[in-house]
């Protein structure tokens, strides 16, 4: 099997050859193919085809693809699960790398079409009102860059990583250039060549790079291009300083070493159900992956009363630890992804016993031939610095025992930064304390008890939903976290103008813009013919005493504000006023169209603001105004497809005086079918 | 007068002495006193004193602490007026560096306390679903970094670029240490006199350098600081490389060079009002400031065949340039900020005429004792790099010739990166392609046409509520943009856990917490006494056919879903459903107490969802949840203190299961005042 190098639309097929070799039995599994790439023209191919296409398409379609990508790999899984074992990988592990990389994209895909604009660009937050008159308004917009995204990743997780940080590019509309490890690229490479046979990936939105280097690759980036780079803090941090990244701020974002860390609550007994939760956490963090993870618990902060207990429990858990080959189904721990990777581990090991006891080293199995979990202590965990900054990238863990919650804490942030910490405690305001305390040197931090930990998704998984990165030492980028991941990959631009003209740039309703009347009805209207802007202005009516009695009685709502003539003299309006509800379904009995059409339901409503108070007497009016449209992606192929319709509304008062304005959601039947939908 | 600085508390008298000069007369205006000072114990003293006073206050606090403060600086502003001009600015100069500086905490201080929490960190976002049975879920919060701020500014706005840092920093819960640029450091130096003096900002929230260069100040600086530079690139790229700032992830937000630029749309002839808007808007952009503003349109892109017609118009407005002392009334224009700037002006205009022919100069007054706005002519702006790279910093602009609007983006994205772009059209959809053509290369871009430009607050001016920074050569930062420059300075962080201990944590309600029934009726409640997961439920109603044809004779929607037998057979429910709003007027009538209370008014509504239909004959039930709090502050005195609550509603049927959920915000009255109400 030849890892190859994909630029510019082809296949490179020869170049240097190294052979890579098997983490189980250092047996040749592939071989790099290293050719004289010219990332300048790899580059430019990105810009010039990959962009533009991906940039004829809006988020949301492109957040299909992505589906759709995702569906196509999730078939050949078992290939990538064969490929796998090579690197040490057990059927868990190696469950995390491919089902969770391509599980990250189904839920990025679905983020994005909740939360971005099904346009080309994402229209952000609302219209910022910057004059009095209203007629010079602000209104944000992210778009994509024009550049490409690098993205350098690491050894560990070569499907994940690979996916978590391509997704959110794609979806943001910019191409990729994907430079694995070469250790493991052989997986990294099969997944990618499924990538390019799906045929759903537009020309140039992707390439790959085998090498060991990435050689001069830095040197061609400008300001439209950005960096995502997964490994070494050491390499990362000499990357991130290059002169060309910085001549042409070009974005990086860092993710490098990380000593996370894990707190057992001062509340917990070894007879708690929290305890166990803990030790199974710890353990199961220091074994998955051979302790091969970013986000692995290096140091597992502990009462000092419970060193012997917690010492005692862990070995009793790891001495379950059946270690040997990953391919047999009973294995729970494989290698080290490669010889130099266990002498690093090592070597790293050494300088941690300088200032660390080691308790034991246990383990189930082919101890000899493998790496085996290993568990430390310090004894003075505030005092010793090396235990904060020494990341051994293997099955281990350091027990540091704390004095009280201040402590703790002072530990937990000792190490300048994680990805993630996580605290194991039943008492909810312990939570609090150690959680607040802890938080701004986390990206991430996880709260466990017995409530929580069935369905915990784990201390060391990122999830698609939440933020991956942290501060300091964890390099202090930002990956994932939704909708963000996309825009980490977009700029962003404050647009300023008329409010009509931003409507006609961001093709979205922006509040003071001119609207037109709608022809016909906007109700009687399919998805297709509603334009943005148009609107309805419905007949008048004139609220009146009864209508405030007919709608306290039938809603129940006697509310003094429009039952006590009394009371309400001495209300905010001073006398009574009809029901805002009220007012709210007379204006759906103003605009709604009774007879059957293409808008199906009002499923819901947003950003409603009763602005001025309706007294018996007043009369009101309603104006219905498209403000966007998002296509709705069909599941069952016998129902008509549909999309989602935003109407802004307005109710006002005779004095052409808004008295309430609110965004109504609708579904709108399509004419026809997408060529996605037959997907 | 002597610019010294405030470090640890106090004022530092002593220390190498430097005359600072008027830029007018080249007169002493005031001495910059250098101390040795001790960057460390000053970075310290950030961290221990000012960021724990801070963070005991919540954000709403910080920022009406800032609201104070600008109102406090702006009874002082005569005096800031009167030094002012010794920088060489004129009335109108020093009103956009005084009045729009202090004008930013007034809109910075209300942004945040409209979009932020109302705690000491902000709880971003809704709950993260992670988990099927809802036990294990996410949420982000945003929290007050434990550093310090620093902040490195310019010397052309020495209020403005000093408090649009300062004040996001201050609401975020972060200290800054301010080193402005020696020039006008006396006009810094005097607000930032004003600020101690007020007695508003906690000990060790903020600090002053007087220093010509920052010495060792970045050597200091961990994770959890930052730095916020403005000013040249060349120095802000050293600096955003310093080793220390690389090696410990300090964020970096980098404000620096920018060709910047305007074009004439190609719509646009002389006779129309959006062309006198162009010639109006360059000249002014050329002049204020004396061109010394990071924003100023440094090439303008105009219809080749409007060269000339341009030209003389630009030439006709700029011969009315009255330049000379900005003490004067009748003064237009004052002197650059000093001889240095002067030359450096000079060398590089030479440079620029290398590549273009100089068509004139111009003004009128003083032209012989100081600088006079230039218009240049390039005309092979697409080849020629240097006009898009070389800043000359004073009065004057480029013109730019273009064919057709491709070739018009790709003149205003040569500059690789700019802080702002600005069109001015009467044609939207020339608008719509060019902006969009320009939109990844600018951070802000404004379009201006008959409508907009009376208000329009100008291609030069960052507004607070929009974000302030570009992408490559403007330095790849951001700042600004409302509630977003708060969150520049926090972490973001990922929790994770059961929903319960997360509410605990954020103080806030999240979805799928425990509640606790309230002990009495919650509108009977004054603020203080609501708590954060009290709860309300119901009594029961069971929804008849007789409310289906009462509320929709009462309403007017006579929708076919609920009343047409046939039609509804073939709707989404398969048969007739009750009206949404009658769902929620019905709860109101079951949760709204009719008697006189604390809860004075529900006036909005979010998130509404109708998660399932309504039959006649299902019997309904509504919850309301305390979410969250916001005090209000109070405007007159004479009237009740009130706070603001947001109550969650899920309204279930027999079964349950939740037909629709939403949240509403009421405003209740407070048992008594703050203590900040009082100012």
């Amino acid at each position: 099997m030849k890892v190859t190098s994909y630029a510019q639309g082809k296949w490179i097929e020869q170049g240097k050859e190294t052979e890579l070799h098997s983490a189980v039995d250092g047996q040749p599994v592939a071989t790099l193919v290293e050719p004289d790439l010219d990332y300048d023209a790899m580059c430019m191919h990105a810009r010039t085809v990959g962009g533009p296409a991906l940039r004829e398409l809006t988020i949301h379609q492109r957040a299909f693809k992505i589906k759709f990508l995702a569906q196509y790999l999730m078939k050949h899984k078992e290939e990538f699960y064969a490929l796998s074992t090579h690197t040490g990988a057990t059927r868990r592990d190696s469950w995390i790398d491919i089902e969770g990389g391509i599980g990250s994209m189904f839920t990025l895909s679905s983020k994005a079409r909740i939360e971005l604009s099904d346009l080309p660009f994402h229209v952000e937050g609302g219209m910022e009102r910057l004059s009095r008159g209203g007629t010079f308004i602000g209104q944000h917009i992210c778009v994509p860059k024009h550049g490409v995204a690098v993205h350098i990743n690491a050894f560990n997780f070569p499907v994940w990583g690979m996916l978590e940080k391509f997704a959110p590019a794609f979806i943001a509309g910019v191409p990729s250039i994907v430079k694995p490890s070469p250790l493991g690229s052989y997986l990294a490479h099969a997944v990618f060549k499924k990538m390019i046979e799906s045929g759903l990936l537009p020309e140039g939105s992707v390439q790959f790079i085998a090498a060991n280097v990435p050689g001069d690759l830095l040197d061609h980036l400008g300001s439209q291009d950005s960096v995502s780079f997964t490994g070494s803090a050491l390499t990362g941090r000499k990357l991130k300083a290059h002169p060309n990244i910085i001549a042409h701020s070009v974005p990086f974002n860092l993710e490098a070493d990380s000593l996370n860390c894990s707190i057992l609550g001062p509340d917990v007994t070894p007879g708690m159900e929290e305890f166990g939760l803990f030790i199974r956490e710890v353990a199961n963090e220091m074994t998955v992956k051979t302790g091969q993870k970013c986000t692995a618990i290096r140091r597992t902060i502990i009462p000092e009363e419970l060193v012997d207990d917690v010492a005692a429990a862990l070995k009793k858990r790891l001495e379950k630890t059946s270690i040997g080959d990953p391919a047999k189904e009973d294995t729970k721990m494989g290698p080290l992804a490669s010889a130099d990777q266990a002498g690093r581990f090592e070597q790293n090991l050494q300088k941690l016993t300088e200032v660390s006891d080691t308790l034991y080293t246990t383990g189930n199995g082919s101890t000899d031939a493998y790496t085996t979990p290993r568990v430390l202590l310090c004894h003075k965990p505030v005092e010793v610095d090396d235990v904060h900054t020494i990341e051994a990238f293997g099955p281990v863990t350091t027990l540091l025992p704390y004095k009280n919650m201040d402590e703790a804490i002072a530990i937990a942030n000792k190490a300048d930064g994680s990805l993630v910490g996580s605290l194991f405690t039943a008492d909810d305001d312990a939570a609090r304390i150690i959680t607040l305390g802890c938080a701004p040197y986390h990206g991430r931090f996880m709260i466990i008890n017995r409530h929580s930990a069935k369905e915990s998704t784990g201390h060391g998984s990122p999830m698609p939903h939440m933020v991956h990165g942290g501060p300091g030492r964890a390099g202090g980028g930002e990956e994932l976290g939704g909708a963000r991941a996309v825009l980490h990959n977009m700029q962003r631009v404050a647009l300023q103008g008329s409010p009509t003209t931003l409507m006609h740039i961001v093709n979205q309703y922006v509040k003071g813009a001119e609207t037109t009347e709608a022809d016909i009805h906007p109700f009687k209207k399919y998805f297709e013919d509603l334009h943005v802007g148009e609107a309805l202005t419905t007949h008048r009516r004139t609220v009146t005493e009864a209508d405030i009695v007919n709608f306290g009685s039938l809603s129940g709502d006697h509310f003094y504000a429009h039952f006590d003539e009394v009371a309400a003299k001495d209300s905010l309006f001073g006398k009574r006023v009809a029901h805002g509800y009220f007012v709210l379904s007379a204006a759906a009995g103003m605009f709604v169209h009774p007879s059957p059409g293409p808008v199906m339901l009002n499923y819901g409503l947003e950003d409603l603001r009763f602005v001025a108070p309706v007294f018996p007497g007043d009369t009101i009016q309603a104006k219905l105004i498209v403000k966007k449209k998002t296509v709705r992606q069909k599941r069952e192929t016998d129902k008509e497809p549909y999309g989602m319709v935003w109407f802004d509304v307005h109710v006002t008062n005779q004095d052409e005086e808004i008295v309430a304005e609110y965004t109504i959601l609708t579904l709108v039947k399509r004419r026809q079918r997408l060529d996605m939908d037959l997907d």
